[in-house]
């Protein structure tokens, strides 16, 4: 081969312990806070949503925790994963930059989502639970979900924002093939989804009102916990995989990246390849940029405040310190469900906050122009959301071409475009534009963000 | 890892050259007869549809054909693909067999295509073509050209049957996303389209035509030039690095297969991992059985007749002898489009006639059930296509529990449903019926075969 494009690991050398960005931190994350008494909340607080294990993780300031073998064993079905040099990209660029993409399309959902999935329906069936409930948006973290459930034997409830479940009906049979249950939130399940609908029974829903019925389910049953596809800590903890993996990736490949390209919804998949490298320079190694590429029509990290905040619309979730563009903003529809949240995960915005990254919004027409080039010039067509980061990483490769940089750029492609090409198909009917949302909507979500006092 | 799981290769074991059962075989394949003379074809009267590399492939005896380098190359995206012991699925069926499959659902279109789309597109550029032409029912080819052609500089225009234009516009869109023109057939474009379009302006189209429409297509233009997904001699020499690699994974797991099964539609993907081990016992090495899953809606090898026919609806092909539903047989609209052919590919017509190999039909709601029950055990969702497949393993799965034999059952999982999702949405509903033809239909269909005298 003139050149080598893929870097690959032996299954052996599939990291055996997550990273944990907390221990590295230079200062220690703002205390979670209880909903009721706006005090920091302890284990016990959460117990009704999470098995102990989870929530020992969530607080956790260890450096490493170690990766169950039953999860390391599902983990095989599609780890390692491929980092690639985007030999292609590159010369349609015509950059002198390296570009290298880790791809986590490769696992059975497509997307990089089942690497928390496995191990929360681990944890939850190690501690008897028998029932999950969670959300999901466009589908992807529920078809993990359902996936993992069918694994270890769980059974799986999907609160799935109604506009979805009606537009998006390929997505609900994914989840539905897997053995999960789907029900369009908001829904006649809950007594919050009956009181939404009372109000506006044609609601089509959203994120924030189907986390409130999957943790009101939860709670109500003594069998049932929730999980969380993004923002919490221990999602971030799990993900760390990708990041790690890339580490002696990037070793293989003789480089360092100079920069770090992920997109930002719930902030997990740039968590995941980032934080391991982040807390490489925070130790003393060679640091790197790190590069958060946001949809600008839910841009909490370039436009968000920094405050504490609920993660669901009824107020029922605790509240955490994070960059938020408030929960009661309702992101307009674009085309990057899996980005489309008021909150940006604790520990990103912790990082943000503390100077370790930077953050940039692209629009959504521009991201799928970068999509289609990277396809064409790759053969991966890459799902909404991952062409942010495409985006971005080009951004990156055009600045080096400009400053006749040679650097190293790395990005997560974090899922293919298999489950959403009608989203391309409207890009090509040039019916695709870029939405956005009244700055006095965001006004008003912002300024209801709750009164918290500051901890000591 | 308590039981191993997953068989990989790294890229230096990927083979160097694909395998050709042509010369193993006991008695040679039948020849191939000009559609004017009803003669055998010379490689010159196929020039004008292929490049002279593929028309060499296409007659040669030679065991082994070299993998051209940048092939490989581009092989390297997701090859060497996986192999699995399908621990969930035997837990499943309490059975003592051993079930293995190859997942060729890993590469950039998500099925076996690309490897013979790669090796195409790579020698019509070498012998300077500009634009390939071709048809497609689902999408899976087509996208696989596209694919291909965007890597080595072609222009790509796929004639897609007109119902699955309209009724699948995403899988339009991977193609247009890699830079491919799509056209629905019949189409205006070309004598025989407008020819179709004359007598029924309505017409929904048809493999059969749409071949016929990028025949025409490819004569008209000394630049282009013609491909074919699968059926021909060459395209099915290509897919021989399925079953190449998996020779090398059975070995790895210290196993040898007694049963290989692979569904078969045009017969590319069951030749794939077939012949290489069918050429192994041919050649006096361990035997293996070989079964061939069609859709009972389209059985050209269980109700076909062996016979020459036509490759297409307007007859502008060369007559192949082959088990065919003869030309003018419309198949009914079941969801496994890429097993919509009327006819099957000689080189696996061939092995059925000598003895080789056998044959057994399925209807679409078993085999969708059967996909169902195998994404739940292992994970990944199959094309419904692929579902053939694991219905034909299961089937013998369960004939070794019943006969308590602990045969190790080896199935190509040819391709994930993640495209497909609307027929396992319909068939969740209860939507999805068998469907069927009218044996009227098939009796005339057969008794229009050309009329050919035996060659000597």
């Amino acid at each position: 081969m003139s050149q080598q494009t893929k870097f690959l690991l032996n299954e052996d050398q599939m990291p055996k312990a997550w990273y944990n960005l907390q221990a590295d931190y230079p200062t220690p994350l703002p205390a979670v806070l209880h909903p009721g008494t706006m005090q920091p909340v302890g284990p016990e607080d959460l117990a009704p949503l999470f098995p102990m294990a989870l929530i020992m993780q969530e607080v956790s300031t260890e450096r490493e925790i170690e990766i169950p073998e039953p999860v390391r064993d599902l983990y095989r079905l599609w780890r390692p994963a491929p980092l690639y040099r985007a030999h292609g990209l590159e010369k349609a660029l015509g950059t002198c930059a390296k570009i290298y993409y880790k791809y986590e399309g490769v696992s059975p959902a497509g997307s990089h989502k089942p690497n928390t999935a496995v191990a929360q329906a681990f944890y939850n069936k190690e501690a008897g639970v028998k029932r999950l409930t969670t959300e999901t948006g466009a589908g992807q973290w529920g078809t993990s979900l359902a996936f993992a459930g069918a694994h270890f034997g769980l059974e799986v409830e999907v609160f799935q924002v109604r506009v979805s479940y009606d537009q998006k009906p390929y997505r609900r049979a994914v989840m539905e093939t897997y053995g999960a249950r789907c029900v369009a939130s908001p829904s006649m399940e809950t007594e919050y989804g009956r009181s939404v609908l009372a109000k506006r029974p044609d609601h089509p829903g959203s994120l924030g009102i189907a986390i409130s019925e999957a943790v009101e389910q939860a709670v109500k049953r003594d069998d049932t916990k929730y999980a969380l596809g993004s923002v919490l800590n221990h999602v971030l903890v799990h993900q760390s995989i990708i990041g790690l993996e890339c580490m002696k990736q990037m070793e293989m490949a003789d480089t360092w990246p100079d920069v770090v390209v992920g997109c930002t919804g719930g902030g997990s998949n740039f968590a995941g390849i980032a934080f391991p490298f982040m807390g490489h320079g925070l130790r003393g190694g060679q640091t790197s940029r790190f590069v958060a590429v946001e949809p600008a029509a839910c841009p909490s990290l370039t436009r968000g405040k920094y405050a504490y905040d609920f993660g669901d619309t009824a107020k029922m979730t605790p509240l955490t310190k994070m960059h938020t563009l408030g929960s009661q903003f309702t992101p307009p529809g674009f085309h990057a469900g899996g980005l489309r949240y008021h909150g940006m995960a604790p520990m990103v915005s912790h990082a943000m906050q503390l100077g370790l990254m930077e953050a940039v919004a692209y629009n959504q027409v521009e991201c799928f122009a970068a999509g289609v080039m990277f396809a064409r010039a790759e053969g991966i067509v890459p799902a909404p959301e991952a062409n942010h980061a495409v985006k971005g990483a080009i951004e990156e490769a055009l600045r080096c071409k400009r400053e006749g940089k040679a650097e190293t750029i790395l990005f997560n492609l974090s899922g293919h475009g298999h489950f959403d090409m009608a989203s391309y198909q409207k890009y090509f009917a040039g019916e695709l534009t870029d939405e956005t949302y009244a700055e006095s909507e965001l006004a008003m979500a912002l300024a209801g963000l709750p009164s918290v006092p500051e901890p000591a």
